[in-house]
């Protein structure tokens, strides 16, 4: 009877141990998970932060049922032993010790978030969003501010500043780089995102680093190089950072990227050692070279070929494209695989078209623009990205992905089939009309 | 200087028009159209009924600028000679005749609505939905009947019914075949749309033909083989016959669907004669046997084909899958390729798997059913089918069509990259669950 152990229970170390369970009914799976909570979804935070969520515990999952998976909450993994192949754990509330050995080790120990390097982030009401803490002490602080700054214009920062706008607050945007979104929109793109949040009331300021956060016992400024915005409240969204401190005493390798090095099958360098989600690097569909995805999709696909591989089956994990979607006070923006930029930073030449269209015909109320951009590789005509902002980004990026998967051509993208119906879209599918756009360039 | 001549301006027309500009610049275009209004959106018809489209004559579009491209509205193509190559044509107003010259010839002459073979069709009030007097009279008489039946229960009948209920009638919709959706749907599926329809208070009857049409001046029921339906208002939706006359008198050769036969150049059987639209066939994507598809997607990829050969280019196209979306009362619902029962006629074998999701993470308010089914090829693991009720149904058969077409498995339909918001979809996509679904199957 295989034993598989499985240390992180978010969205990869979940799925891992279910996959796990499918591959490999016999296997005894235990699962270590340093939280006092089961599963809880962090991507819904800002949701419940703006209040569409209308009660924030109901992010955290009722615990699976999960058959013959033992799942041990509020446990944490405090050394691997990977010759003898145990893992030391211990119980957060009777501090006992004990030690699991394993036949195959999962670890999704996920990330933590990212600080930027400033003085000021630990005063009185500077959070990061990413825990139930975070999020529940956030809205304990909401009824006395009513100034806010967020910081980082990713999806994350974007979806907090719109939910502290929704709250009625006062909202600046701030962004180190030149625009926002700057993983998923080329600078063109993320001019529509800022009208959107300025429209809503929302201030962006972009290509400005925080130099410091200023206050007393509580936030009152963000200091840039040259302004001071007033906050009673500021949250950080930089990013996240792989949480690999355990992996790293053990001796497991580490990639260029800082988080564990894994290869085709997410094997680690220890034998029998895996690693899936934010704490393991991912390559690029187009370079293979290993990068951050780090996103909750990309966990669930990983923990799947752990969670397989875990259970002695023979699976591949693929290069990324990092397919993402986020939502501005309501405006749907997605993106797949490379921008202009990412692409030209790839040394990779592209050619783009962008278009602008609406969502149903324009004899149909409630019509609104979509905006789409195809960055196509001229010479093979292969689709290499895709933006798209408005009604139904999310469903076209992932076709894009499917299509830069398979690599298809934008010749073929042209030619697609699709269905019409008045309420539902308009007679030509947009990702068509921005197709043809590019092929008139090439 | 080529002289390129359309007959027919509606999506088929259009289209082949506008393609062939942009193929050939110098070449000079002459549109033919009987009626007498440019373009217009019969898709449209069931929702200005309805009164989500607030005013039906919307949906005539404003003649479009196509530069160059001649367009004779109100005028009718009598004779064509394709020995001489010219098209004899009236206008309809001031009845002189001219002769026009072609080098090349597009029929997109489109299709008529059918009348089911029974007593009472043309009594008063009984009226089908096609053209944009079809509306005009039904909204006319809106006002004085507040008993509805709808004959047919494809994508056009359970629009018009779910418009008729809107305005506030008491509404039976009546399909010959045993279940709703007949073309789209298998029947384990229909019977989600079956119970949409219920709860907004429109009956169905399943399984049973019109025998008659009953009535003095103006129709009061419809007679079926056990019961008998008051009604002031019929609407006939059993489906379109291509509009062929013009064809079949100058000789042009037919296809077993009683549709103008063309190749994959979509030329007929005259030299330098194409075909385009609802008149002419299509071929099967899995058979390559000549269909109906009578879609206006399927005529507008078919009119871009056309053009770009009339206008001297090789483009060729491929069999249709019928991809295809209708409404049901703001249900979406969609389906593109082989139902599980035309897979059987077809001679294919098929396993299927059909799963019901959320639209929506669970703790998002707003939050929908969605319904998927998937029909997969077992030997070649190819998908051939698929069917989706609910928020995005029509994208996600998009990327169904875009996989079939693309000989997809299913075991790299389970593995595709997707993205997820909160606001905008739940962390597995539905199409994936679908898959796997599938693949406990297999």
């Amino acid at each position: 009877m295989r034993r598989i152990v499985v240390i992180g229970f978010q969205s990869a170390g979940l799925t891992a141990a279910a996959t796990a369970r499918m591959a490999d009914r016999e296997a005894k799976i235990t699962v270590i998970e340093r939280r006092m909570y089961a599963t809880y979804h962090p991507c819904g935070l800002p949701f419940a932060i703006g209040g569409d969520v209308p009660h924030i515990r109901h992010l955290v999952e009722a615990a699976p049922n999960l058959p013959g998976v033992e799942v041990h909450i509020g446990t944490e993994a405090k050394a691997i032993d990977t010759g003898a192949k145990t893992v030391e754990i211990q119980d957060r509330r009777t501090l006992r010790k004990g030690k699991i050995p394993y036949d195959s080790l999962v670890l999704a120990t996920g990330s933590l978030p990212l600080k930027p390097p400033v003085p000021g982030v630990d005063l009185g009401n500077v959070f990061t969003l990413r825990t139930m803490r975070d999020g529940e002490e956030i809205l304990a602080a909401l009824p006395r501010v009513s100034r806010a700054v967020v910081v980082g214009a990713g999806a994350v920062g974007i979806e907090a500043a719109s939910a502290l706008r929704e709250r009625g607050l006062e909202t600046t945007l701030v962004e180190m780089q030149p625009s926002v979104l700057p993983g998923m929109l080329d600078p063109d793109m993320s001019d529509a995102v800022i009208d959107r949040l300025n429209q809503v009331g929302i201030s962006t300021v972009c290509g400005k680093p925080v130099k410091e956060i200023r206050g007393g016992e509580k936030v009152s400024s963000v200091v840039l190089e040259d302004k001071e915005i007033p906050a009673d409240i500021v949250i950080l969204a930089v990013g996240v950072k792989p949480d690999v401190e355990l992996a790293r005493e053990a001796g497991i390798e580490f990639g260029p990227t800082e988080m564990i090095k894994v290869d085709d099958h997410l094997r680690t360098s220890a034998p029998d050692v895996y690693a899936a989600g934010d704490c393991a690097e991912t390559r690029c569909f187009f370079t293979n070279r290993p990068i951050k995805s780090q996103l909750a999709t990309t966990a669930i696909r990983m923990g799947k070929v752990a969670g397989v591989n875990a259970a002695g089956g023979d699976e591949v994990f693929r290069g990324v494209l990092n397919t993402v979607v986020s939502s501005a006070y309501g405006l749907e923006i997605a993106s797949t695989g490379l921008t202009t930029q990412a692409a030209k930073e790839a040394g990779i030449e592209t050619i783009a078209g962008r278009i602008r269209t609406l969502s149903k015909p324009y004899f149909y109320p409630g019509a609104e623009p979509i905006i789409v951009k195809l960055v196509v590789e001229p010479k093979e005509r292969r689709i290499v990205g895709g933006q798209v902002i408005g009604d139904g980004a999310a469903e076209r990026v992932n076709m894009l992905a499917f299509a830069i998967t398979h690599n298809v051509t934008v010749d073929e993208l042209a030619r697609i089939e699709y269905c019409y119906a008045p309420p539902v879209n308009d007679c030509i599918e947009p990702l068509v009309v921005a197709a043809e756009a590019v092929l008139r360039r090439l």
